[in-house]
């Protein structure tokens, strides 16, 4: 991988397994690593990932906070702690991946799995780490990594466009619909902070044989992450707005 | 107006005033009306709309049920009182019209507005008639009103696409984000539904002097639900799953 990532600090939520893992991982092991990576997870997720991280000495400088997503409390104390990480530096770069997928078709969605889906995947990533970001833009100028951004992971499933034909065989009513909320929100931020030099922008990961994408996906949980650094490493003003996939391809709303 | 509404029952949510009420009083006027008009609204309001009904003998032909689309046992119950009035008819047309638009900028948005306006917008509309609609499909060929449509009352403003430039002026976070997710909800049930002879579409009802829409919008009421009826006098199977405006425009997601 060529790509340079010029990142002073990035945050990753749901980083105890699959694609937030991996971006972790992967980010900690570059030589041009940013100077703060910061790993955030629900209680027992992180108990989890503080035994690899001790059984992965390259693991060694990512910070590991405690974040369930599902709390505004527990959002609100990470804050905190991420705060007192980042000091007066601010944080450059939000990477909001915490997603659930409660399987609901037809019929066996419930109002309950629409709510909690949507709580989690489409609301919780707007209450956190702005205020941080907004600190690091206030020290730089350009559009890009080095600067601010937010990078939330959303999907092809949240593309209302692409849900017709062959590719809405995958029935999803809550995920489908809190990523099209996500891809909102996305854009909503994009209009508000991409003038204070903060780049939002949805990326969707491609189909990765983790738990959730299940064992018949496409690609490995290395290739979608190699991938989306490489997007995120020529991170810029176009990309303001913008939904993505990991090869850089742009997808329709 | 000369377009035609073949229909047997339509049933209007949120329709004790705005766009609602003025669906029903249309609809009610026609000659050509549907033989059950169904009118649903909260507590307070359906008090209200029936001081109006008095007051007007036109619409004495409608039938008003209660219905708060923020409680699920609310909802549960009007299904019940409208199924003992459609009977083994079913329901043709289901306009979901309720829908609430809390003012939510970046620095207003709570997570509370956020939730509240998703489930009130986006959950409420999926978890009510469809069962009598199937119904009403089930007894018909063809796809259009005479059988069996979900019509959602989406808006411009929860196209993603749109949410850029001059028309990103408008911001409203929990609204928007819900009418997209009520974007994807129509496209998920189009590709459930369709096939089964229940066409689904969102309509955008222009900027309407409503309420809601304020005294400086662009559509009286009349001119809005007119444009409305006018798309739904059409509807085929080419609008499954389609996002239109009042004159019948195709929108983008």
């Amino acid at each position: 991988c060529t790509s340079v990532i010029l990142c002073k600090s990035v945050l990753v939520t749901g980083s105890s397994r699959g694609i937030g893992l991996q971006l972790v991982k992967e980010l900690a092991e570059r030589s041009d690593r940013p100077a703060r990576i910061i790993a955030t997870a629900r209680d027992p997720d992180v108990k989890d990932a503080k035994k690899k991280k001790k059984q992965n000495k390259k693991n060694q400088n990512v910070i590991m906070v405690l974040e369930d997503v599902n709390s505004q409390e527990s959002i609100s104390s990470a804050v905190q702690e991420v705060q007192s990480i980042v000091g007066s530096e601010g944080l450059s770069c939000l990477i909001n991946n915490a997603a659930i997928n409660i399987s609901t078709d037809l019929n066996t969605v419930t109002p309950d799995a629409m709510m909690t889906t949507f709580q989690v995947n489409s609301v919780s990533p707007l209450f956190a780490f702005l205020p941080l970001l907004q600190t690091s833009a206030s020290q730089s100028t350009g559009m890009g990594l080095h600067r601010a951004a937010v990078i939330n992971i959303s999907s092809i499933l949240g593309s209302i466009q692409a849900n017709w034909g062959e590719t809405a065989a995958f029935k999803a009513y809550a995920y489908r619909t809190s990523k099209a909320a996500l891809n909102m929100l996305t854009r909503c931020l994009a209009v508000d902070l991409g003038p204070k030099g903060i780049v939002c922008m949805s990326l969707h990961p491609g189909w990765v044989k983790t738990d959730m994408g299940g064992p018949l996906a496409e690609l490995t949980v290395e290739e979608s992450v190699s991938g989306m650094l490489s997007v995120l490493s020529t991170l810029s003003e176009d990309d303001n707005g913008g939904f993505k996939d990991y090869r850089g391809h742009t997808l329709p709303w």
